[in-house]
């Protein structure tokens, strides 16, 4: 199923991490200008609009054909589903509002940086997923005694550091087939078929996981007796100190708080200019392991910290929460910071969290902010 | 109007030019990721899905009310106009289907590399815009005699290179008043409304343009009797080789034909994978100085090339044109390069046209492919 590919040479190389002094490569560049994230302002929606959530796509989107689109379960089952879209479509379907973060999010802010997909901190986005609970698929196949794991194959084709392979990760069946985890089988992101970069016309969603777990472009669900140890699960998405150790899996999604930069940005610094005073600070807050339960704002990039006020929404346990506070600011360069606390006390840390991947590295955002004179003769933020 | 910011430092920055071994910066990093590309293989697409189509925000995604927006256009007019959406959609309505090109596509493949949105070749896309013509609107107000430009306003608010401003650009009034220059005040984008980072709700199209003249969140148009100098239409987007120099105005997109990457990508690298033997390459190709008239494609970097054919759409006279040609696939790496002469004889050049601001870098693309023996064992792509 995964190939090593023969002549590869020098196309597909092993995990690497930067030298010291290494600016970002034109591989990474090439990777940041296909898979964006979600610009920060766009933290004012709720739901992020389409376009703006961020996207992933580890290979090609590739070209899909709803019509003929088939999902299969099978494996370690007692009956196996052949099912189409109209069949999928035909059963009891749920919503879901789930915020949805790539597992190597912060990435590029580590130093050394792993060479890979240079997130800063902005691979994320919330949508409302539709389609059929997982569990219920699984309940309708029944599940063999000896059933183990779950393993998803999604469309998606290439080669990665020398594994010719389909996109494919697999979950426990204890998470797959739980009820309360809310694992969907969804065709549909805000109402509408999936877009063709978000897995259309099929993709898994697994509510509070990094977003590796979510295969899109799915085509088929096996059941096995052994964990899958294919380079999606084994290789990649592990928390490692060196190459050679087996790493702890990626799961759950670390606490993250994130800030809509206030004022107004310079185009090439991303510094925000804002005038002295009463200064709305606003953004979301989330975490894949309980709901997050304290969000703190500090002016000085971490020495002295202030609650902000979170609003949770009971309807929508899956997504971010909406947190403000407000800031007297005063003139100079401040460096606003904020971090997450979740019901687990998981807090987000202010060092940032290194593994030879770059995953979960949820280090506190920072925003530098230039409060400037009440004398300066700047105006204010025309619209 | 613009103002210069005390206060500012090191902030906001002049322009610079990479050093000769510098690699992408952290500064550059952030834009990539807040404005994307249009991911290659999405060229399949005659019309780019929502979310695909390349995004460039100079600020922020401003906040917009679609309910409260109005358009002012006065100045040196006759009558001055002050209209709503309900409005603008009252009147009559075209819709164009346009290939937009973002004016610093292509700035990160010049060395030395200018320091500023870090484009490779995907700042491109194409959608159909709904709206008024801008000609009808012109006519409607009346213009003075004396008028000469039409200055456009839009609500993105920030500061760039010291200058606090509203982003803001002229068109000389002969072409925003030319109807066969097809210039629309749109207001839908592929049958619904704007997206909020394509301009919502309001936005200019000067279909042949590169991107910096569709002025977004457009909400005024003042004619004027003297060339408008801000910030974005004398200092940006001026072809320079010296700091000091006035340089010429980008205007219209430079010729361009980009492929569709063939077989399936390596993750990292992004070179491409082929079997042996007959390989379809697809792409598209477009000029905003007339038709494309020739499209050529090479598989050893510009040594030796083979024509491809084009197919016009005469219903679209603005959007890219579709090319296909039958590559035949021969173990080895091989170098595919593609490049587009247009009706007033441009041709896309094999060396970098290199300015102080990277505009208009329409360098031919090159695709690595790897093409694997045929008994490496290496299966072909699956779906």
């Amino acid at each position: 199923m995964d190939g090593s590919l023969s002549g590869l040479g020098d196309i597909s190389t092993p995990g690497r991490v930067a030298g010291p002094e290494e600016g970002v490569t034109a591989q990474e560049l090439a990777l940041a200008a296909r898979n964006h994230g979600l610009p920060l302002e766009a933290l004012r929606y709720d739901v992020t609009p389409p376009g703006l959530h961020y996207v992933l796509v580890h290979y090609d989107i590739p070209a899909t054909d709803a019509d003929g689109w088939r999902l299969t379960v099978g494996g370690r089952v007692l009956r196996t589903l052949d099912l189409d879209l109209a069949e999928l479509r035909a059963r009891p379907a749920v919503t879901r509002r789930v915020t949805l973060e790539c597992a190597g999010n912060g990435r590029a802010r580590l130093t050394p940086r792993p060479v890979s997909q240079p997130w800063l901190v902005e691979a994320v986005g919330t949508a409302d997923w539709t389609g059929v609970p997982l569990a219920d698929l699984l309940a309708e196949a029944g599940t063999a005694e000896d059933a183990a794991e779950a393993v998803f194959t999604g469309a998606d084709h290439g080669v990665e550091r020398g594994v010719e392979q389909d996109y494919r990760r697999s979950l426990p069946l204890a998470t797959a087939a739980d009820p309360a985890r809310d694992v969907l089988v969804a065709y549909a992101m805000n109402g509408a078929p999936l877009p063709p970069q978000h897995g259309s016309p099929l993709r898994l969603v697994v509510p509070g996981w990094y977003g590796m777990a979510h295969v899109k472009w799915l085509h088929d669900i096996t059941l096995t007796d052994t964990p899958y140890t294919g380079f999606q699960q084994s290789v990649a998405y592990r928390l490692r100190r060196d190459a050679e150790e087996p790493g702890e899996p990626v799961t759950l999604i670390a606490p993250r708080a994130l800030m809509v930069p206030p004022g107004f940005p310079d185009f090439m610094s991303r510094t925000r200019v804002v005038r002295p005073g009463a200064v709305p600070l606003t953004g979301r807050a989330w975490s894949g392991h309980g709901p997050v339960t304290r969000v703190e704002v500090s002016e000085d990039g971490g020495a002295a910290w202030t609650d902000a006020e979170i609003a949770r929404d009971p309807a929508h346990p899956w997504a971010w929460s909406a947190w403000r506070t407000t800031w007297t600011a005063t003139p100079g360069l401040r460096h606003l910071t904020v971090r997450a606390t979740d019901a687990a006390g998981n807090v987000q840390p202010l060092d940032p969290p290194w593994n030879r991947g770059g995953f979960a590295n949820n280090l506190v955002q920072r925003v530098e902010v230039l409060c400037t004179p009440e004398a300066s003769g700047a105006r204010s933020a025309g619209a």
